[in-house]
């Protein structure tokens, strides 16, 4: 189990929106690999097909071999034909499945077929939860019908992000910027607020990277004054511009970029920023990655939006400077938002910080 | 030696201003401990004599041991008689040494007064490092005649040690903040200004540890603000507050509660915190522990002065709030003082960072 785990974490940059699976068929002997494979690109094979075909190349045998697959392998036809079907068809005898599979059009129905066809199965709940972490934006859409939000953010020793007068290149060191390159891989989508197009005009896509896809990028910008001109509107890649007030000609321009807009605006003329998750969900982004500034990251915490801090800190110190969640006004202590410090790493000669909000990851 | 360097830290909150070390007599058979010992307080006996002294309970022939020793044994008369007479009165037949004592009085004249009596050396460089380490603030003092500062703040995960309304109180832990009690025990001196003084009134004392000695407070106070009335200067303990213009009665006042006054000014009007450092050194400070607000802190910083930050980080976010060295405005991010982490540990929900100033540990 513990190869299907590594296997699936080769699909990371590649398998979105689908989740990143592994899979190993072993033999009756208990160690010998027949095949091995994981989830390919969205509408390629997924896991359980590779290992298949895998063993199949070899002139494998694997009728009453063992599967482990991490997750449970799909009973419905979506982009492909429903994995059960196939394990069933090789005759597979048992199939160890790392945790249940939160589509709802899957959701145990794809343990009971291989019950149903006589396939003995197990569950190992151990792998489960590291194969659960490594999806955990595809659990998120699929039970929550919204993406894990992580929010980056490269900040000093007293968490300024920027100087009082703006300048903020570079906070971090390269190993750093480098490191939060794969976090953006990761990803399906890359969030960022008008501000940060206005102040940086950053590209904000994946680079140095072998990765066979760019996330799209999302746009909150409720006048819609980013830029028909910037750099980000040029990388080739989907981009959606939610906004509270489209401006038709400024919408026309957006457009023209090839800019999806999309007007979805709260009671107060802003985005509705939860509303904005519901239909990033929909658009099946399983992981956000948030790269903004103070003020956006700031509502985003204020409206408790924010799963997941992935935080770079240098060792420097700023003073006065701007603040990572400048836009959030706290009336208490009591009220600041609480995490739980996930992974310390060094990275280079700065530290990287995850930390989880507080019971976000409880569904 | 290890079990040395262990002795030592027993020493920890004791032998102020006196450096950490511990002793440990081994007989011929290389394993067998005859004695052992540490510090006491400034005025006690040595670590050697503790170790002499100790073997000399237990009825133990010293004659021709080795004695392990993490600081070069003293050559001169200070509070008590010279350690290497001590070792070769009592036939002490080789001495293992962590360093030389960066004492000018002592400095290499230890290890020549041993070897000259017949007692063979050896350095243990290794061991030297960790000794150095356990003493910065001793070596500081000998070397560059004044204390090691060390930093401490409490902070979000945003870097903000209070609400943008003043609220503080808490934002980290409890661990963390028994955690932080023992560094303000093993400091010889607590600094803070006056502005935390009026602000928060603290104690500033270190509580729930069994500690024979309150380390002195040290209080930067320009215009003498500091109200005699303070909860800190009922705490039996020295107290020394650096000013630049001494109001007369003020000085009285303070004087009237036992309060050293010392008038530093630099050339504008403010106290002159480098001449303050010398200061201290002269009166035999070895680690300062600063627990301030932003703007004293920012002072220590931009004049190059803080050597060590000691960080309490809770997984919180604040936002809109006050930094910990708001006091610090760089013209260029250039200019951002850099540091190198050195120990990062999780204290109960909080991490603690401890980072040294690049280059301050060079001497």
């Amino acid at each position: 189990m513990q190869q299907a785990l590594a296997l699936a974490a080769h699909a990371l940059y590649i398998s979105n929106p689908n989740p990143r699976v592994g899979c190993v068929i072993v033999a009756h002997d208990g160690h010998t690999v027949l095949g091995s494979g994981f989830t390919q690109r969205a509408g390629g094979p997924h896991a359980e097909v590779m290992a298949l075909r895998d063993a199949a190349a070899r002139n494998h045998d694997v009728r009453s071999a063992t599967a482990y697959v991490t997750l449970e392998p799909c009973s419905h036809h979506g982009r492909t034909g429903p994995c059960c079907d196939a394990l069933i068809a090789a005759g597979i005898g048992h199939v160890v499945g790392a945790i249940l599979d939160p589509n709802p059009r899957v959701a145990g129905q794809g343990f009971e077929r291989l019950r149903a066809a006589g396939v003995t199965v197990d569950i190992d709940a151990r792998a489960g939860k590291q194969s659960r972490a490594l999806n955990i934006g595809f659990f998120s859409r699929m039970v929550r019908k919204q993406p894990w939000v992580r929010l980056k953010a490269g900040m000093s020793l007293d968490g300024a992000t920027a100087l009082a007068n703006g300048e903020s290149q570079w906070i971090t060191g390269e190993a750093a910027r480098a490191d939060a390159h794969h976090w953006r891989a990761r990803a399906c989508a890359i969030l960022t607020g008008v501000g940060t197009m206005l102040a940086d005009d950053p590209l904000l896509n994946v680079r140095n990277i072998d990765t066979p896809r760019q996330p799209r990028l999302v746009i909150v910008d409720s006048q819609l004054r980013t830029p028909p001109g910037a750099k980000a509107l040029a990388v080739p890649r989907e981009v959606l511009i939610y906004c509270a007030h489209p401006d038709a000609a400024r919408r026309a321009a957006l457009e023209a970029r090839g800019a999806t807009v999309i007007v979805l605006p709260d009671a107060h003329g802003r985005v509705d920023l939860q509303a904005m998750l519901q239909d990033l969900g929909q658009r099946e982004v399983n992981e956000l990655h948030v790269e903004a500034g103070g003020t956006l990251n700031g509502a985003l915490v204020q409206a408790h939006l924010v799963d997941e801090c992935l935080l770079y800190m240098a060792p420097r110190i700023l003073g006065k400077g701007q603040g990572a969640f400048s836009g959030l006004a706290l009336p208490q202590l009591k009220n600041a938002p609480t995490l739980a410090f996930q992974e310390i790493t060094q990275v280079g000669a700065d530290l990287r910080i995850r930390a989880i909000a507080e019971g976000h990851d409880a569904f």
